[in-house]
């Protein structure tokens, strides 16, 4: 199969006039055409403006980009989009609300809602998806028949969606430090980090990784557990998205957080941080030396009131950024990537701490390998033809230019066109 | 003319099956109806779900708000969208590229790039824009053979576009405290501000009302008449958008921006300060007992990185919100009224600051308000005819329910289905 694109995203920046060879999925060449350059002067020829006329032999019009890597999502949240705006409260009061909805999920219900949600993601040119899944048992903590049939059903949706998954099959045992499960999180428990382990080996599908809810879930002499169960597969972790979570852990260790999953040996280039908000500058160096990923939500850390956290600081010490958009408050890539950048701008007073590219590297190449998925990411050889194509010719985009910085700051969701290799 | 409308923002509140009658462009009667309330039951049953069979004896899907006002606009700062993320800088940085571009304008070029900018506004849900202009003469400061040439092509512009307009005609003399016009500012002033209110007073349109573009642009002895000048007309005026913008008048003056305004007799309930986001506790008291507007434009305000005012600390004070989307680096009212929030949950960690009925208060009915139109942004009797409509059937809206929070909080701008009442 051969694509003409209008402008594409290479390893070496924005380039017009782009062709690409693609075999079973697979880039097997990607060039800057001479042919499609005499397209170049005029950026919104007829020819290639409608998008019915982009077929195989045509040009895609748009800037095209590897598709986006959405490392952390919850996907049963979407069930309570523009239903928790209502009361004052906080991250602790909306968890609440979050654990009604939990509360009630079948594997039926479960299916249903991450299917849709990830419709909405593929929509929105998420190609990929690292699904943080905990709501592992029956609403009374009994395991189902299969007790991996609440995760069988999160990939059942990402079948029906068309979208890549990681499992992020998440290890939850206590409610807080020296605290047993209470309520709902009954249905998260393996009771301990060996019967999460023996589920989990039992699981048996390529597309499982590993996740430790946080280390307010995980009891610190289990965390090695867990750890050594992970080796080899995507390790994500929430970290430090709320302050009373780092006070109940120095209280009960003595260490941070990060520290305390830095003991553990739980820090690494195939480990995720998710969020690491509010973080000690020992934090950032600790996260930062290991190379571990740090995945922001910035979407959901507004909406959930978590704060800003040290997304440059954190990328200047070591640590590789990824995005997320967790609750699904909003799915917008875009807003993930400028959120980082405005965030930033908002506390310091001064702009560009990250170029549009480096933006772009998080929500593809980086997202991608941090779900475990080295060969997606890039538009290069060899890589998978795991494409999003953002309209330049939209309310929006139009006359920004074709360029990374119209991507990031310019395009919404709204902008991505109809998944072409879809069709 | 008719209109039944699935679900509408009345005075009060959200109501499903709602009958507008409207002659002349004026609501004459908005009441809950009864036939169309059996629709409810299925929120989206196909016979409304289809916009091509919402005529006029049909029903329009979707929830109907009143139009949004849009205070603060620079419409050719649209041409920079996408361009102006390369590079480190600040606003200060930001505004030479700005200048660069007010440098090359002309009354032609004003017009095409405000004609566009506005009927972006229109497609997004904008119905009344409040158009902040300095631009007034040539390259070389000589004023055109008609001085408000300028002026006139923006109200072209919206003419064109089909928006209502207020054309902040914009007093701005100094480049700082005791500096003249410099550079292209020399565009901008007009000399003095007699000069200015005679070009004002020449104008003769009705929708033409008066801006002082900031303390450091008009001088402290020349604030008074322009003051007095405005009286009977809104005023706008930004303030405090920098924080060196209030060293500087600290410095010349010893008063902050808004003493120094309130010394000058310009505050007051037709009044508005734009951005107010570094202010004392006494600025803040002084802006809330005069009543005065302040115009937030969050989505700017990050861009720029000028900060997060204290929005509801101005709002319990007395002051009324209003919202704009100034530099147009962004075009979503709705994404202006959520950022409210969301600035506030970042910086003080809690959630639930403004309700989404408070948010939507401020981009219709308080905003047109501040605008001079007090018969606009209520969808009640006496009211302009001037709506917009939400899709509750979009990817984003999708299963949010028939909500205020949905609108503000799970909505954007591409979810605004397009104008009834234009077609």
């Amino acid at each position: 199969m051969r694509m003409r694109l209008q402008h594409a995203l290479l390893e070496t920046g924005v380039a017009a006039g782009v062709l690409l060879e693609i075999e079973d999925g697979r880039i097997t060449s990607a060039r800057v055409d001479g042919q499609s350059r005499t397209f170049n002067g005029d950026p919104s020829p007829e020819h290639v403006r409608d998008p019915r006329l982009a077929g195989e032999t045509g040009t895609t019009p748009g800037l095209t980009l590897p598709g986006f890597a959405n490392c952390h999502s919850h996907a049963f949240h979407r069930a309570l989009r523009g239903r928790t705006q209502q009361e004052r409260g906080s991250f602790w009061t909306w968890r609440e609300q979050m654990y009604a909805v939990a509360a009630d999920l079948t594997p039926d219900t479960y299916f249903e809602l991450a299917r849709d949600t990830y419709a909405e993601m593929r929509a929105t040119g998420i190609t990929a998806v690292g699904e943080f899944h905990y709501l592992h048992h029956q609403p009374d903590g009994t395991p189902y028949d299969d007790p991996n049939e609440m995760g069988k059903a999160l990939l059942a949706a990402a079948d029906d969606a068309g979208i890549r998954i990681r499992l992020l099959d998440t290890c939850y045992l206590a409610a807080g430090f020296g605290r047993p499960p209470e309520g709902v999180q009954v249905r998260y428990s393996d009771g301990d980090a060996h019967a999460w382990a023996e589920r989990v080996a039992a699981f048996d599908d390529p597309r499982v990784g590993a996740a430790i809810h946080s280390v307010r879930a995980v009891p610190r002499d289990q965390l090695p557990v867990v750890v050594e169960a992970a080796r080899g597969l995507p390790l994500h972790v929430h970290v430090s998205e709320q302050v009373a979570e780092n006070e109940a852990c120095l209280a009960a260790t003595g260490l941070t957080p990060t520290q305390l999953l830095a003991e553990a040996g739980a820090l690494g280039a195939g480990t995720t941080a998710v969020h690491a908000t509010h973080l000690t500058d020992d934090d950032i160096r600790l996260l930062g030396e290991s190379r571990t990923n740090v995945c922001f939500c910035p979407t959901t850390e507004r909406d959930l009131a978590d704060g800003i956290g040290p997304a440059r600081r954190l990328h200047d010490a070591g640590a590789t950024l990824t995005l997320g958009s967790d609750s699904h408050a909003v799915i917008d890539m875009v807003e993930e990537m400028r959120a980082v950048e405005m965030h930033e701008r908002l506390v310091t007073q001064q702009r560009g701490h990250w170029s549009a590219l480096e933006l772009l590297a998080a929500a593809t190449y980086d997202g991608h390998r941090s779900l475990g998925f080295d060969d997606a990411g890039r538009i290069a050889p060899g890589q998978r033809a795991d494409l999003v194509t953002i309209d330049l010719e939209s309310i929006r985009t139009r006359g920004a230019g074709a360029s990374a910085e119209t991507a990031v700051f310019a395009a919404t969701a709204a902008d991505v066109l109809p998944p072409r290799a879809a069709r």
